[in-house]
């Protein structure tokens, strides 16, 4: 028998169609320093429109395959970011989001590799840009300054060596007319989206997404136990949308006709706070770096932050203590996410299950919650040891965890005319993807990191997870961040090093925060050597910086001390949350 | 540029692995008159696996084609039901759901068209296929008898004539393993599900869903503003499973972890009212006159149905009345929704907008709540006129309405070894599919159902909505059920007719119908000729037969008198609800 179904495909032109017609009331607001400026998505897809029109008169090119041209971005949470977001895709060509945080050698590989012909970028970035661009292989042909500023591109210079144009992002889509022939039959698996891994180590690697992993991880996020988008929520996405293609929430919003709140480059803890009181956001996303400080923020009491229902905590473990925090002082469900660029963004959510039982409802769900939460139906998954035998989802057993599903990668671009990539300590031969993370896994799907398999710690030939040891400490009122490292040791191999940021104002000393550990984790665990920073380095994406920390190290810039001496229990200071 | 993506393929196997592991403490029950028995989802898992083998013992073949088995069910829901759902899909075999509601020449037309192999049937329904199968064409090899009554498989004595081969279902699983290798990397378009239309003229059409229709649809359907479907929502569908893929319930179930409460074969107004008072489900759903019986059951006030907080309302069109008179009587949100067999179920849903501002909210959201819904992202639409030119979507002009989507039939099935069939009244030439509904569609998406094409009323020249006139007859309490069918007029060339069942105690006169339906509709509209019958007659699934209504009319079976008298103002009786 033969199925009678349509083919047809699952296109980003059709979700922008949808979301600028039957969601043409919703709104995008994006934030001026005071307050939001808001268009309708209806405006937006006109603007859309004029851009695809202005795009198509700079050369880009839309069939599939070598040919499709790839514009990228350089540009903080913006309207106008949003907009290309949209048309570069819709009209058939690649966006490249490009982080401007990364370093300048990884950007020039970044824009190379993806082989750039178009950059949008913010006026405010455009002196990154400057710098970059003598250094890139000259695929580069125009440059479109977006916003108006000192450095806007009236005003702008381009540097010696490079002979492309210059546009005005204003002046190209006032020119151009806002109806467009949105190609809503494009081949689903065309690429759409590349967005490059900002690893620590190593030159960064592309990931393709496809029409097809986008609009899925998009169906996918919508859903009731997921992100639960409808058009009654309204999103303030702080994740930066150069970040895993922007979480995904750029495209959610407009299949489901949920408002945007966008952060423009103001985000600041106290921007946060002010944006969440005149926004009224229901929902929010950002890395737990950014949480841990919006949250001294919202303790002082001064913001009305009542709209926030639940925020979206991924791109690195997140202490319980801190979701403990924004549920007891601001009514704030903090879901845990976990997922890489690999993974399109969102893999695993901590929405809890319905309780199996009135007794332990409270504390299943609890436990639920501070796992990394739990795999989709797309996604098929397994945990394998170190010599790649499988390991059993029984909720206590470790292994490192490999995935295969259509918004999972298989390989990583190889650069204009050069096959993919599938080194071997990311990709199995039958296909199935590493993720390099070591977790476990509930017979119910969920998922608890232990660590990166690069971060795990052995010691006397058993592993202690740095994010157990972060999680425990974080849990102390005294300390801000926390990261753990390993550090070489003669007798067991390996052992911990904790290296802390303290709240400003605190005396507490590192032997009470030994205690306290060691009220927490196995006492072997409990690192004898620790560092005290003031602030831990972050990643060009905001997570904890550990590769940083291992260089400091190494180069003699991170002085340790040695902590032995345990006080009695009654003087120890009593810590937050759980 | 090239798409890294995997091609993992969307498939009923990966969505049955999720729902019996993620899932697996998630149960669905089965009414056995005085409560429900249930099933774990792991279960469940557990005893496909041992059908998928059984199966494979009668010869079931999965090579996509051709070749492809067809199973066929005659069943109520169940979880035995449930089980074949998911089984003969899921192993790469075509699921055929039959409707024993069906007249006996188009059973025998969807058996033979679809060529069944094995026919699995419950033993109440044994004596129905028992007269149909001597006049099948022969492909049907083996029956297999669920569940135990006078007629089951040990009691049975097949039909002189029919060769093959009699099983019971317990019997077959008991010998086999539970554990089985689904193939969660089958071709997604392979065919999973053959559903026939039950239209009112002409043989039964196949619409051969895919497995990725089905995936898509139920991804679909769990959207926070669709059903909302999760692991906290337990759903009771009452609409039967054999209709049109048992509207995705089943699929969406095992993909969210929702709860499953099946009915059997109970739906007695009475039996629902005590299943909603035991099993507690927070959703149902069933065509517009099921939900009219069980309002009156529910309004004697013996029940508790707190648990229910939606229903969906599909099928036909649900009269404004009985929406207000769930809301206001028993706080039960109605949620009109509107497909066909062509749309895979569900295509639109009246989940209200977002209030746009706070003076009109409560009038936007009802006026919204009364349309057949909003249009999903998947689906593409366009309204055209009688001569196929367009018509504008600003909410006031109708046409017949057109769809393309992933979950939208391009064609019929042709039988074994013959092509598609793609009649002029079905398809353009440009692929779309005609819906055969005259609606009028807002600028956001909202669709109002004017009438099928072949019930609308054309009268001097100006058309009349059937269904209009139906609603506002259906909004007075001496009103049961109403149709409206066209007759033919000498002077306007055709008028309504109204068909009505009134309530068993009403005494009301047809004047004050008229005069009800006077005040809610133009003058000119309103009909002439009335008829009073016991009960509207319904089609197999439930829906008012206006072809059989019509056929009465032709063969004087159906009594009609002359209404024209007009009562004073003050007599009138008060219209219950909005």
């Amino acid at each position: 028998m033969h199925s009678t179904m349509q083919h047809e495909q699952l296109t980003l032109a059709r979700l922008l169609c949808h979301g600028t017609t039957v969601h043409g009331r919703a709104n995008a607001g994006t934030w001026q320093g005071e307050r939001f400026e808001t268009l309708t998505y209806r405006e937006l897809g006109a603007r859309c429109g004029q851009l695809a029109h202005a795009l198509r008169t700079l050369g880009v090119r839309t069939d599939p395959g070598d040919e499709q041209s790839v514009v990228a971005t350089m540009m903080w949470n913006t309207h106008r970011h949003l907009e290309m977001f949209w048309t570069a895709p819709a009209m058939g060509a690649v966006l490249h989001p490009l982080n401007p945080k990364m370093g300048h050698t990884q950007l020039v590989h970044a824009i190379d590799d993806a082989a750039d012909e178009v950059i949008v970028v913010d006026a405010e970035l455009l002196h990154i840009l400057h710098r970059l661009l003598p250094l890139t292989a000259g695929t580069v042909r125009h440059i479109v300054v977006a916003g108006t500023s000192p450095h806007s591109a009236a005003g702008w210079q381009p540097p010696a060596g490079w002979s492309g144009e210059v546009h005005d992002y204003e002046e190209l889509l006032h020119r151009s007319d806002p109806g467009y022939a949105w190609d809503e039959e494009r081949d689903e698996h065309t690429a759409a989206v590349v967005c490059y891994t900002s690893g620590t180590t190593g030159a960064p690697k592309g990931v393709v997404y496809s029409h097809r992993s986008i609009y899925l991880h998009a169906l996918q996020m919508a859903a009731a136990d997921r992100y639960h988008l409808s058009a009654r929520e309204k999103l303030l996405p702080l994740a930066p949308m150069f970040h895993v293609n922007g979480w995904g929430l750029p495209h959610g919003a407009l299949l489901s006709g949920a408002g945007l709140l966008l952060p423009g480059r103001h985000v600041t803890a106290k921007a946060v706070a002010r944006m969440i009181e005149q926004g009224r956001p229901t929902l929010s996303a950002a890395v737990p770096t950014v949480w841990i400080s919006v949250l001294a923020e919202l303790d002082t009491g001064r913001y009305d932050v009542s709209s926030l229902r639940r925020v979206i905590v991924g791109g690195a473990a997140c202490p319980p203590s801190l979701l403990a925090a924004y549920r007891d002082r601001h009514s704030v469900q903090l879901l845990h996410a976990w997922g890489m660029t690999e993974t399109s963004s969102l893999a695993t959510l901590a929405v809890p299950p319905p309780p199996a039982d009135e007794a332990d409802a409270e504390e299943t769900e609890w436990q639920r919650r501070t796992t990394q939460g739990q795999l989709p139906a797309s996604i098929r998954y397994r945990l394998v040891d170190r010599e790649g035998r499988p390991v059993p989802c029984d909720g206590v057993s470790t292994g490192e965890l490999e995935l295969r599903g259509p918004c999972i990668t298989g390989s990583y671009h190889g650069g204009r005319g050069r096959d993919p990539q599938r080194p071997l300590d990311s990709f199995r031969s039958d296909g199935w993807m590493r993720t390099g993370d070591v977790v476990s896994i509930t017979p119910d799907g969920y998922l608890r990191l232990t660590d990166r398999t690069k971060d795990v710690i052995k010691s006397g030939g058993e592993f202690i997870s740095s994010v157990e040891l972060e999680n425990a400490l974080m849990s102390h009122q005294a300390v801000h961040e926390a990261a753990v490292i390993a550090v070489p040791d003669s007798h067991w191999g390996e052992r911990p090093l904790a290296v802390l940021a303290l709240h400003h104002s605190t005396r507490t000393p590192l032997e009470d925060l030994r205690d306290h550990l060691k009220e927490q984790v196995d006492g072997w665990k409990v690192p004898e050597r620790w560092a005290v920073v003031d602030t831990v380095p972050k990643t060009a994406v905001g997570k904890f910086d550990k590769q940083e920390l291992r260089d400091r190290l190494a180069r003699g810039a991170l002085p340790t001390v040695t902590v032995h001496r345990s006080r009695p229990v009654a003087e120890r200071v009593t810590p937050i949350g759980i």
